[in-house]
């Protein structure tokens, strides 16, 4: 089919912010579990898209969202079963010590809540982030998310830390002291915050480093920032919006497969599996110290028909053994891109655990150069000419990410790797 | 039903910044168009939600829900019909000059974009706002929500202008020249900001003042004010979250009802009778000086099945004349809310239009002295208990709100009619 007309409208009614994935845009128009279609029946493997946790279109989702947007769609100031139920469901599987849930509509509005939430008990102002952060798209979220502007325009407010990348950053696998030395830098970062007169209200970290990565930290580094930010005085928000949601394949969330206890815990994309639904949790203590001054109200988040939703993802998760296939399907993919990267020297790392990888593509593996955009784009499209919708990431943009639905199968990632071997052979003739 | 246990469960797990509505909160299962009934199978008329547009639990909406969750739910990064067709059908009821839609997913993130749009096309970074006014919850908007802090916490960009209450405000409609002089208190304020070193990104209004009302202006202040901001360097921001979407019973945008054409035009609430769906909208040059800086992604905004929900309430709005009802039902509510403030002393004044009445409750007409939280909430709790919702508002918490779903019908308008005069009479005794 010619998209060439739709394409045309659709830059005439949304204008230039909004971009498509691939030069030839895909044209989807129907998903089920890990596969898509497009507009000339043409399928396709996800194995990119983390919102649709449960795969596209899971029947037991989509009959709770419609049983319940047929019976009844109000808001949270009136009572009702659904977001005690979730939020109850929720806590149940949450770090020790988060008891209290808030529900929004997006990730950026759980992290600019959890913000304002730690500047207001901490006293504080200063934020810590990593370099190529991500975190949102509101005003505050957008200043945390060093990805998205220029450097010359960063807050003093705002300390920008070192991700730990053992591949590419300044300090790597090879150093026994690279832990050590990511920490220093960050401390380092925080001391000339304080000299620029303000002190830490929080550090706000993506577990997976998505935009970066996803990385994998030494835990000893992660465990020592924690303890470093609380000891001046900040609060530790866990950004689990890619790493949450038994995206790791060893627990609910990341920031129990580090044993790191964060203070905040904000989530959003799986959690509704397409449906806006996010959510900020923390200590009771914290939430009481907010409420004395503020009230927090979301007109949609959290609301009957959001809850159900929620709800029934939980549901699937478990009723489906989701957290154990991310890690089973998780562990024969990685020894699938392992043998692939013993084989194409232009694989020049890979990160990541459970059903969420990272192919660090490289023109020199010696040099460690990244792919270019062009470089990347073009294999995106080849893989993509497989059948394999892929994404990308990175702080150069030269990172191929995997991150498919939960329910991503052996047969699905022998699909994948076979057409990731086919792109690569092509890319290298 | 005994909902303490639920009750009870909600506090341990939502915290204390959940507020429920009533002393004994309702408990709502069921809905559909202005019906609700309670877990008793008690029926209460929604006089009150706008954000079920047309109507609790809307077959056609439901139908168009249910059907794209069903087949697919992605986002804005590939192709697809439905958001392209949802903003071209936005566009051709927009005030003249917005031709370009971006979506998100609650007023809050839209209202925070266009604040940062509009202080990067301008360069400045002062915004104007009333006083007890309302924008949202995220960090930027919450400071453009003077209704939500303490007036000494306010941000040296900002500057606070009277909203137009001619019953209440400094300046009445005993006073022929009120819109002169409110046009003149604004001026001044924007010249205190000014020599606070800031210059006027945006003006940013709620074109029917909820928090303080509703109100209706007199056209000649609103449109000076326009022409102030601009003569100063900045935007035009029509926050249309509470008064778009044909709720003015004249136009589907207040926008036009005064002849305003703003710069940026914001909605939410009504979008998706229910589903989280809001709307930034703007003139292209705008889109493009912004765009030439930052892009603009958000994962859930405009995906199918919202696009979907969208397209629905604009099919159900004009297949079942709902303009024209919020027109003519208005009208017929007002005048039966007239009747009831010539018998009634307590009312001392009703502000509105369309499907959108406030009646500012005083116990003494002479000196206006506003009703107390708890003789407004013991008024809600008895028209309530006539098995009709309403709600409160306004800058002394004093407005009795009536903003019920378009779809309001003659016979609801009678019933809560009915439900006020007794309830007022009891009051009284």
């Amino acid at each position: 089919m010619n998209d060439s007309k739709l394409i045309a409208r659709r830059k005439a009614i949304l204008g230039p912010t909004y971009q498509n994935f691939y030069d030839k845009p895909l044209h989807l128009v129907r998903g089920s579990g890990t596969k898509l279609w497009d507009v000339d029946g043409r399928e396709y493997i996800d194995s990119y898209n983390n919102v649709v946790s449960v795969g596209h279109c899971h029947p037991h989702v989509v009959e709770a969202l419609c049983k319940q947007a047929a019976t009844l769609n109000t808001h949270t100031r009136y009572l009702h079963e659904g977001i005690v139920e979730l939020g109850e469901m929720l806590v149940a599987r949450m770090p020790a010590a988060i008891d209290t849930c808030i529900f929004n509509c997006t990730g950026s509005e759980a992290n600019d809540l959890a913000t304002q939430i730690a500047r207001h008990v901490t006293g504080n102002q200063g934020v810590a982030v990593t370099e190529a952060s991500y975190h949102g798209v509101s005003e505050l979220t957008r200043r945390l998310s060093t990805d998205s502007y220029p450097a010359q325009d960063r807050p003093d407010w705002l300390a920008v830390i070192e991700p730990p990348n053992l591949y590419r950053g300044p300090y790597r696998r090879d150093d026994p002291e690279a832990a050590q030395k990511y920490l220093q830098q960050a401390c380092q970062q925080f001391d000339l915050l304080e000299a620029r007169g303000h002190k830490l209200a929080a550090v706000m970290i993506d577990l997976v480093w998505d935009s970066n990565g996803p990385l994998v930290s030494p835990p000893e580094y992660l465990l020592g920032l924690c303890a470093e930010v609380r000891k001046r005085g900040g609060l530790v928000i866990a950004d689990e919006v890619q790493s949450g949601y038994c995206r790791s394949g060893e627990h609910w969330w990341t920031s129990d497969v580090y044993g790191l206890e964060p203070d905040i815990l904000t989530c959003g994309k799986p959690m509704g599996a397409g449906h806006p639904l996010a959510l900020m949790a923390t200590k009771r203590a914290i939430i009481d110290d907010y409420a004395s001054q503020y009230h927090y109200f979301s007109t949609f988040g959290g609301n009957p028909v959001s809850a159900a939703v929620g709800k029934a993802v939980i549901e699937v998760i478990e009723a489906e053994g989701l957290l154990q296939n991310a890690h089973e399907t998780g562990a024969y993919l990685e020894a699938g891109l392992r043998d692939l990267a013993a084989q194409h020297e232009c694989i020049g790392d890979l990160q990541g655990r459970g059903l969420f990888w990272g192919l660090d593509m490289v023109t020199d593996r010696t040099a460690r150069t990244p792919f270019s955009e062009i470089q990347m784009r073009h294999l995106g499209s080849l893989i993509a000419e497989q059948g394999v919708i892929t994404g990308t990431s990175g702080r150069y943009g030269q990172i191929l990410k995997l991150r498919p639905p939960l329910v991503f199968s052996r047969t699905d990632a022998d699909k994948v790797l076979a057409a990731l071997d086919s792109a690569l052979h092509k890319l290298e003739i």
